[in-house]
């Protein structure tokens, strides 16, 4: 079966979210769309690039400056070509290792905050009790072909465990966690989490002396141990104890490849039904009402398709890497409501190895459904020549930066598949087999409403 | 030689600052001044509790009510009339053991924030790049007999070491670091620390169930794990991440014996001439001029008297505890210029056994001039019946939280007291021996300005 994907150039579906046909049509609007607005990124990158230097030069600012190349087999392009109705990239992608291994070790020609971090500027709500503090640092950087990635540098020492008071809200972000999240989503088959690679930046060479923005070039400092060191923007006032540090440039990060941008590929950020409350005493229907799934099988988008057995595929992936913090997900606009559901903002995961939050299974254990294809891959990671732990730490051994996990962290991974399995049979027990384990694409029977009666858009 | 006390009343002092007569008038204005300050307080204390109680009962709120006591031979009373013109207390003064054994154990009646915190309210200059975040956690608190101390919460284990590049000025506040700097100032025989004793405070029934301010009750919060939590004044937003906790109620902390009231003994607040730039990269003059110290010594108040000396030792106690933070230091203005320094605010210290800064001891490097009375002191805790690390480990054997240091920091004293003994020897060679070493209680013969000419009255 051929998938449906953006090469494939089906614009029009995010109107009608129906998919009665499929069918690739090579060379069409979308793959050119994409070649044309790089081509666009490349000249005025040049373009900016000349006026800067010269800029530069009379401020006395040191600027690497680095030549670019346009190239219409770079391996992102092909990743956001490759983007379908069910996954990000295809199980035989070739374009996925390449990205991996260009994420590694590509030049970097740019550094800047991301958009996440721009829009933060000024603009926090100082009333908020539980707003995670500013030093959640990440960044955007851009290789030579115009890959683009996001940056999370190293905050914790792999061996070092979520504080036992910790609220999973203010948790730290592990870059270790964004990379085994990757893994582990592409063992399990979904394929729902953007590549990526760990990877030494040079703070210096890499961050500091490609930035174009003043603003990130103002938060580098000397640390009194001579170390080359930033810390995440200043909304109130820079703090250097949330600083990170190169050693005494090279610094540890995850960097994860971009999706297609906003205005080509939008998508929407829908609450996750089961969200947890972020406050200290607050509790969510679905922590007090053990029928909770049952109101929401009777609601828009999730009385019919795959979109909940999505939601519980999700589950069960947070459960397996401990993540409590996944408040909203994203879906691509243009697949509509049968589109997969994206996993972004993985690196709350793998903080208590020791811990088994089964609440995170909610979905699961209260609705008792599970796709088919998602138990039979579970199955078979039990199987002794197809431990969990072991395909992630041979996967995990593929990236520069590994160990990634720490053992206990890995054999925490098949205890926690254990207990998958045995809410799926406790489900069993109580139902019907057939009602429990569920064929993959459900035909959607409801009318679908637009996609911004869901969500906001992004 | 009788020393001249508060009890002394010698109220006329902070005009003239020159000490050509003391001598110990007994039942005079100060004591019975204070005696009245006292009655007054406990007298408005009852009133309020009465008021209080009835307002609690009606919103419901549970407030512990303790019976006050008026004691005329309470300790921190007696400690108050004992500040002399040259130390806080006398060697054989029995109100400070006393007073360190209530602190450790008597029932607290009120939990407030303190004056300093309370001033942090929205006054913060959010573009201070440097500024310390709201982190450092510190409450006052009353004891039954009217005691009041400062509590400082355990943040770092005792085997914990401040990050190689943490700058000075954002290191933690360490409780116990507060505890042995009032050990070892008496060690010293400088008695220059108010008394701090350790005591493991319940954080419900002595802090929020006694607290009045509404404030401090709203940020206390039961953690994931259970355990009674508060954090920081919020400044913008409470980051539970640095919040700290009791286990479940209990917590570690310092309390440190307040000082008489500004409105009683006023201390004025004087910039350390070794002061440190509180900026990334900026120098300070000492640091590059090595003839500071000639251009120091020709400028009141340290042209004449005491006063330099008193730098010089407090060098010495800051170079022992590795403490970067001596920006201020403070005097009160009743004894005028002759009056001791106070060694306020400790906490910075013990952050790094490993590492001698030996630029906290430019004050005696650049000088080359000690108290005769210091440097005997030294020598004498360089014996091997006196070694200083085993006399501290004596003395802090009496705190209730031992062991306050761990072994790397107590060997380190002997390390720098050795090299503090090894500048004196440098300059000892280098310029006359009794150009070095100096008598005590040099006659001031310069005519002093007033107080407010030389820095901030408190």
């Amino acid at each position: 079966m051929e998938v449906q994907s953006w090469g494939g150039c089906l614009l029009t579906l995010c109107t009608t979210s129906r998919f009665l046909h499929w069918g690739r049509r090579r060379g069409c609007c979308m793959q050119s769309k994409l070649m044309e607005y790089y081509r666009r990124k490349v000249s005025r990158w040049e373009r900016h690039m000349k006026l800067y230097s010269e800029a530069a030069a009379v401020s006395n600012i040191t600027v690497t400056e680095h030549k670019v190349t346009f190239d219409p087999d770079a391996s992102w392009l092909k990743f956001h070509l490759g983007i379908s109705r069910y996954a990000l990239y295809s199980r035989d992608d070739l374009a996925v290792p390449q990205l991996l291994k260009e994420m590694q070790s590509m030049t970097v020609i740019g550094a800047d905050y991301t958009q996440d971090e721009k829009a933060l500027k000024g603009a926090c709500d100082c009333t908020q009790v539980v707003k995670p503090s500013g030093h959640h640092l990440k960044l955007a950087l851009k290789m030579q072909n115009f890959a683009k990635a996001m940056f999370k540098p190293m905050r914790q020492q792999r061996d070092e465990e979520t504080p036992e008071d910790f609220f999973y809200f203010v948790d730290f972000q592990r870059h270790n966690a964004e990379i085994a999240a990757f893994h582990l989503d592409r063992i399990l088959d979904f394929r729902r989490v953007p590549p990526v690679a760990g990877r030494l930046v040079n703070v210096t060479g890499e961050i500091l002396q490609v930035t174009h923005n003043e603003d990130l070039r103002a938060v580098f400092f000397t640390s009194p141990a001579n170390n080359t060191c930033f810390f995440a923007k200043c909304l109130y006032v820079c703090k250097t104890e949330y600083a990170v540090c190169g050693n005494p440039n090279l610094l540890e990060g995850s960097l994860s490849a971009y999706l297609p941008g906003l205005s080509i590929a939008p998508r929407i950020s829908i609450p996750n039904p089961w969200i947890r409350s972020y406050t200290f005493t607050g509790r969510e229907e679905w922590e007090v009402n053990p029928f909770f799934c049952d109101t929401i099988k009777q609601l828009y988008p999730y009385n019919s398709g795959n979109r909940l057995l999505n939601i519980i595929d999700m589950s069960i992936f947070d459960f397996l890497i401990g993540n409590m913090d996944r408040h909203h997900y994203e879906i691509f606009t243009k697949f509509g409501d049968e589109g997969f559901l994206l996993h972004l903002d993985n690196a709350r995961g793998f903080g208590k190895h020791s811990q088994d939050e089964m609440s995170i299974l909610a979905p699961l254990s209260q609705c008792c459904m599970i796709k088919r294809s998602t138990l039979l891959r579970l199955q078979l990671l039990t199987r002794p020549e197809y431990r969990l732990s072991d395909v992630m730490k041979e996967s995990l051994e593929g990236d520069p930066l590994q160990p990634i996990l720490t053992e206990p962290h890995l054999l925490a991974l098949d205890r926690r598949l254990q207990k998958v399995l045995r809410v799926v049979q406790r489900c069993v027990r109580r139902l019907d087999e057939d009602e429990v384990i569920t064929k993959d694409f459900i035909k959607s029977t409801v009318k679908p409403q637009t996609a911004t009666d869901m969500g906001k858009v992004r």
